[in-house]
């Protein structure tokens, strides 16, 4: 058997999931949402060096709260964690949250990317991330654009404009896994000044142009990075609808690291808060855990790549911006 | 300016380095020691569902002891852990280890990797890791062979036999990194059936074969893997002269991996004890923090990528092998 993208080839694939996405096109900034119909079990990894994060302590296997209502990926570096309290608000209106008493307490882990160098307005007189996590979640669907969109609009790379990306994969065992990601690194997707991407051995059909693995491979030893412009961080969430406990969405985020590190070169540096949440809606059982298991994870790592190559290809222009898209690279 | 490896392409190519193996070719295993002429920093990351180890609890930030007389890699499954054991007793009887009040104690963090099914002789009396152990550092120094020996000499991968690779590089700021692997994966160090390393972006001359990268990419979603076999864990160090903290050790560790997932697909499984060391002999300051720390740890993930095909590259043949070496397949 063979694997292939599901229908929308996005992250809500995966059954009763949506993703909402806010954007200020002023401000060069914006917040993407990820809802469940349902609380969903999640876990996260993280492995950059200069993570933002609200609501990750939770997320181990040990901690009382195992499932989330919402996960948040943000720009505005820690003014972005407000992003997940505008989500968390709007979700208490709607009666949602984990029960205490006759009190709801939506659960938000949240992460954040740096953009506040990247030419747009930073001038605001109010924390502008509350108001987009709330608009991102009041627009939550099960279909969504990529690109320059969300936590991605003002995103970049070493050498191109980043932007927001999903992918996924149906596995053989009929389990649906996706990939959500908001591409701000500090290394390159793309191999030295080509359009060829990193991620190209994994690329289905022709989803982020089809151009095939580069023949040269200059300067992988010494990359170019942006390591002057301080922008930096790739933040990710792979889903699935496999029945996952909280112990096993945590190994599923760390599998999925290996796709950073496939589609970016460099990735997991010192500057960058690379992080990545797993979730499971739990509405299949595996049937082989341990075969499953593997291959879930490894799915998880083979979408976030090809999703960070999704998120540089579908990258629009804007004005103030201080990279070029991969459009303008195209053959 | 351009990186190089450095003059012997080894780990050891950081001065103050030296590496010893001792092979058991009956028993179809052996064990390999990381020895520093004086202790060394270290630091360690976990990223495998598997892992199997000693003393790695000490290698982080708040504990008290922040250097190590020397690292072990060995085969044997959890039997292996007393090749430690053997490096331990074999160092205080030179009088080396930390000092508490007039004893010694020689700190030995070691991993191993699961080859009690790879086709050897496993019905020891006793076990033989204490003296391979003891074997292994009687013959440190700074040149050594890679592939069949060590903690390599029994490994495996899903297609080819494994082993015991190396690699160096010399940065422009005059820093060299280099790294060390046993190579036992789950999945598979080459892109398909074919002769073509995934690490071939980042191979320097032909140092495993210069045969450059695949042109097609087959079953890469569900790759072939040794699941079955329940043969597992790639483990590994990185090291340099630069002069790194522990929690600096610890993040090099951490982007090392980056290597794993370059080198071998699937990595990171559920089933693999996948497990990295990073060494500092301190010999260099960074000149530049921010900018060094960045290139070290990058390079420390290029030199364990190549280090890993070059472990691949390097097997030879013995007549009880489960695989076929690479070289069955070199053009």
């Amino acid at each position: 058997m063979t694997a292939k993208a599901g229908p929308l080839n996005l992250i809500t694939d995966v059954a009763g999931l949506r993703v909402g996405n806010a954007s200020d096109d002023t401000i060069k900034t914006g917040a993407t949402v990820l809802l469940g119909d349902a609380p969903f079990t999640a876990g996260v990894h993280v492995m950059g060096g200069a993570p933002g994060t609200r609501e990750t302590d939770l997320l181990s296997p040990d901690k009382t709260v195992q499932q989330v209502d919402a996960l948040v990926l943000s720009g505005g570096s820690a003014f972005g964690l407000d992003a997940a309290s505008g989500v968390a608000d709007a979700l208490r209106a709607e009666g949602r949250g984990f029960a205490v008493g006759d009190q709801r307490v939506p659960i938000v882990p949240a992460a954040i990317l740096f953009d506040l160098l990247n030419g747009g307005k930073k001038d605001w007189a109010e924390n502008p991330y509350k108001r987009l996590g709330a608009e991102a979640l009041a627009s939550a669907t099960p279909s969504f654009a990529c690109g320059s969109v969300g936590a991605g609009t003002g995103a970049t790379t070493a050498n191109l404009k980043g932007g927001l990306g999903s992918a996924s994969l149906v596995l053989p065992s009929g389990h649906t896994v996706g990939a959500l990601v908001a591409v701000n690194a500090l290394g390159s997707a793309v191999v030295g000044d080509g359009p060829q991407f990193w991620a190209a051995p994994f690329e289905i059909g022709d989803e982020f142009g089809g151009l095939g693995v580069a023949s040269a491979y200059p300067d992988v030893h010494l990359p170019e990075t942006k390591l002057s412009q301080h922008a930096n961080t790739t933040i990710g969430i792979v889903a699935t609808d496999a029945a996952l406990t909280q112990a096993q969405c945590t190994r599923l985020a760390t599998a999925a690291h290996d796709g950073f590190a496939r589609a970016l070169v460099p990735s997991h540096t010192p500057m960058d808060g690379d992080l990545i949440f797993a979730a499971s809606t739990g509405a299949h059982e595996m049937q082989n855990p341990l075969a499953d298991a593997l291959l879930l994870g490894h799915a998880a790592a083979t979408c976030m790549a090809r999703a960070i190559a999704r998120a540089v290809f579908a990258a629009t222009h804007s004005d103030t911006d201080t990279r070029p898209c991969w459009s303008s690279l195209a053959p």
